[in-house]
């Protein structure tokens, strides 16, 4: 943060801000989050009502009798915009995209610009990214063993890939790929998963602590599913958050409990504000149960500091919390001075046990260097729970049987990658190199970018793969918004799509300190990409700022 | 049914069964499906909580503080073995299945058996089916498109598999197969399935009706989730069910309104006995919302006729239900004189269209001849829906973005299988064949056998996989149960798993009528394997029979 916003941020913790016919008011303890029936839903459901009982409406389903929880799952967080929270990273502005991208291909020149630049979504391999060949060539042959013993495999594939292969299949019962699993996973992908884990952390893992899911989200639901009982229980989330967490918070009848990530600091996480808002939680006789941490940081790509991540750790012992911690990212760090830490290994080196911090670690197939996203893999790691409370998560687990198998042995390998000396090692670093060092040049490309336009700050992508950069958008900007019905950084977003075909999601997807405005970026379009993107960028934000200039 | 169990049905509803310290009452209403708070719940409960408290409990999510609804989520059936009905295919027996398989490797003849024969749980691959190869080669060349082009794939693949792949993949935008898709599924899979689906029923199908998910339980427990409030709200659902709706209803904190399948007609489901429980929910305050009707069906295996649907749809038009149709037995069906019948086929037939009837249909590949369960493929077609309905099943489904890629390409290639003339028809051709006759005699053999045992009254397995005998128990065989604190058909398994290693599951598992005890049996243990089956169950039953007749 070059310029700072914590003034800002201090004093527009009271905003009331009109868009049409709604109205809504957060107060300093930003109750909003912890009413159950947020005014926004009241308007939102009577708007649909209206609609839906004005059109002949045979089903016995309707916006009336629909479970609210499922519309009121979009608006737990902070704006209008957040209605569609859900769509944020591929809602209503992907949508209008899209519609672009057709006009485009049937009207080429029917637009300034000849392609859409998607920066909207975590979504590696949709934008070019090729797949890591190590990880393919053992998927494919565990999908079709019957070529692994022909001599024309030999020539198209490489030998540890065969033979990595058959080892997964030995520890599949019957080497049946197409057979459910344990509810759990496979056990001897969890055994390569825990010695991955080991490996990363120096700590022992237990293999019986690991949960194979269909990607994280599910397993966050199993957690939300287990920890909320009512609206009087709460999730401590940061803002800004993913918004998978406010969306399964809301799902499951919950109360999320927001807490804000320090801009001016890089986004850091402060202990103070954490129990600002827990106090303010219980004085509302919010039950908190849990806090969730992402790092590195979604949207906000910021690397917590082990010392900070000792504060929180401590303050999860202190409060009796659970610890959900979001370490999808955990793979994409670029900066030589940060390191990823897992809360595990730290709570471990304070000496904290079983028996000290209930502590769960999100891990997904879909992020790192190989951004497998289409495979849903990923796992939870589960520590710190009674056998009790173990044997419920497993009952949840079991609902849906297993997660996929070509998922289970995915996450397996991206925790076993080829060693030095494996036929495969030398063209597995280069492709895991080479994704990696261009991420971190991208990255740093759009940060530069970003704070050389007027207005705009933007802290540096830590890691993750995203930037979250703020705008001080001039009032004329913000009346032009209001007066177009629509929040000032989607008004930006549209107006930038519009004019560049450059997709970017406004800040009020994700949630964000009222009166700042901000947008997400990812960092993903291919680098031969990101000239094009800065300059259009560039040439945008000028005319828009000259537009609305006050 | 050979030996008419109709008036032991009809008086046996009124039950009172005292297991050891537990006792609880079912009437003729059966009130306890509509109690939020059953007996049987507040009993596990405090002996669960107090099992926990006795024990140190560090952790902040006790017994005592996890959502009520997952520690409900297994008590929702008749019978006290239900407790555990989401381990009930996977639970408590066949964890003594798997130590009794640990100790038979350790210490061959430690049994009287030398294997164990699961017959438990509806996965073909676990007991040795093998893939269908056009499938698998096709899932393996877009795991690794980088092959297709290489000579030596010729010579490893079929032609018309590497057409097809490259088909898929054209369909994939950037034919990134790693990507997440569109949180529907990709379109031009689900422009196969709807035309698979036109072909199967002679009636339009929308691609945009079609969800892809992650197997047919999430699909499930999305429709739960749109269409529980509260515990007020109510699901019909078939007894004997499959225990993913009981579980799902209870997760949802809904209340499951049960209707009997009629045992004594082959497992009619009869209109009359819909009605009634329809009322008697009404009068209890219950708003019933939908009616899950499994056909094939599960656990109990018979195919519903035409004419039956024709008034279940008749019905659910009248009394303004969804209509939740589990088809995933579809491919299953082993009597020359039935035959599957989509229920939207059958709406069709009859006139009524989107304006008339609110149909889900449940699709999976983990069932029909390919048995893919490992891979977590499979749709929902939602029919008879208002847009802003249909708007909020697609942000359920896009809070976890989108359903794994192969189950995806897998469950539009079931759709849409190799046809005369393609180089893999006629080798699909017999894996198909070879696997459904070889499934019917399976079923005519096993069904046969039980007729044969003293008892024991056994309707066909018309369809799906399962058998789901009657066994009429002496009174001494139900007191040993007792004193061995556990239900007599959960005994009987129990009994027959340490004496033979076959593995049955209670029917307490899936809901039985009240005094009344069934298991289900799988008929997908191996051809060869049936034989010894047959004649270790028989010399078993005997034996029983023998030792506790009256």
């Amino acid at each position: 943060m070059r310029k700072s916003v914590a003034g800002r941020l201090k004093n527009a913790l009271a905003l009331s801000y009109q868009q049409n016919h709604r109205r809504w008011f957060l107060s300093s303890s930003h109750s909003r989050f912890f009413s159950s029936s947020p005014p926004v839903l009241d308007s939102a459901a009577s708007t649909s009502m209206a609609n839906s009982s004005s059109s002949p409406s045979p089903s016995p389903l309707t916006l009336q009798t629909i479970n609210p929880k499922v519309v009121r799952s979009s608006v737990t967080a902070l704006h209008f915009q957040v209605l569609k929270c859900e769509y944020a990273v591929r809602g209503e502005i992907v949508t209008l995209a899209q519609r672009l991208q057709e006009e485009l291909q049937k009207n080429p020149g029917s637009h300034p610009f000849d392609e859409i630049l998607y920066c909207n979504i975590g979504n590696p391999q949709s934008l070019g990214q090729q797949p890591i060949t190590f990880f393919r060539e053992v998927l494919a042959l565990c999908d079709h063993p019957a070529i692994l013993d022909k001599s024309e495999t030999q020539g198209l594939f490489s030998a540890d890939a065969i033979e990595r292969a058959w080892q997964i299949l030995d520890q599949i019962p019957g080497r049946a790929t197409g057979a459910y699993s344990h509810s759990q996973g496979i056990k001897g992908l969890r055994d390569a998963i825990a010695a991955g884990i080991e490996a990363r952390d120096g700590y022992p893992a237990n293999p019986n602590d690991i949960f194979l899911t269909d990607g994280a989200s599910p397993a966050v639901h199993m957690m939300m599913q287990l920890l909320i009982r009512s609206e009087k229980d709460g999730i401590l989330c940061p803002i800004p958050q993913y918004p998978l967490y406010s969306a399964s918070i809301a799902l499951h009848g919950g109360t999320l409990v927001p807490y804000y990530l320090d801009e001016a600091s890089g986004w850091g996480l402060e202990t103070f504000e954490l129990k600002k808002q827990l106090e303010a939680a219980k004085s509302k006789g919010i039950s908190v149960r849990a806090l969730v941490v992402i790092n590195p940081g979604n949207p906000t790509g910021q690397v917590l500091a082990e010392g900070n991540q000792r504060d929180i750790v401590e303050f999860c012992k202190q409060e009796g919390l659970v610890l959900l911690a979001d370490e999808v990212y955990q793979e994409n760090v670029y900066v030589p001075d940060k390191e990823f830490h897992s809360f595990k290994k730290v709570s471990r080196s304070m000496g904290y046990g079983e028996e000290d911090i209930a502590l769960v670690s999100f891990q997904s197939v879909s992020k790192g260097y190989y951004g497998e996203c289409g495979k849903r893999g990923g796992y939870m790691e589960v520590t710190g729970f009674s056998a009790d409370i173990r044997e419920q998560i497993y009952k949840v687990a079991s609902v849906n049987l297993c997660s996929n198998i070509s998922g289970q042995i995915l996450a397996s390998l991206v925790m076993s990658p080829p060693k030095v000396g494996d036929e495969s090692y030398e063209s597995y670093r280069a492709e895991r190199d080479g994704i990696l060092s261009s991420l971190a040049r991208r990255a740093k490309t759009l940060e530069d970018a970003f704070n050389n336009l007027e207005g705009i700050t933007c802290n540096k992508a830590e890691g993750a793969m995203y930037l979250f950069p703020c705008i001080n958008l001039p009032q004329k900007a913000i009346k032009a918004a209001e007066a177009a019905k629509t929040a000032p950084d989607a008004f930006y977003a549209h107006r930038l799509l519009n004019a560049t075909g450059i997709v970017f999601v406004p800040g009020s997807g994700f949630g964000q300190v009222p009166g700042t405005w901000h947008f997400r970026c990812t960092i993903l379009p291919q680098e031969d990409k990101i000239p094009a993107i800065v300059s259009r960028l560039t040439d945008f934000h000028k005319g828009f700022m000259d537009e609305f200039r006050d």
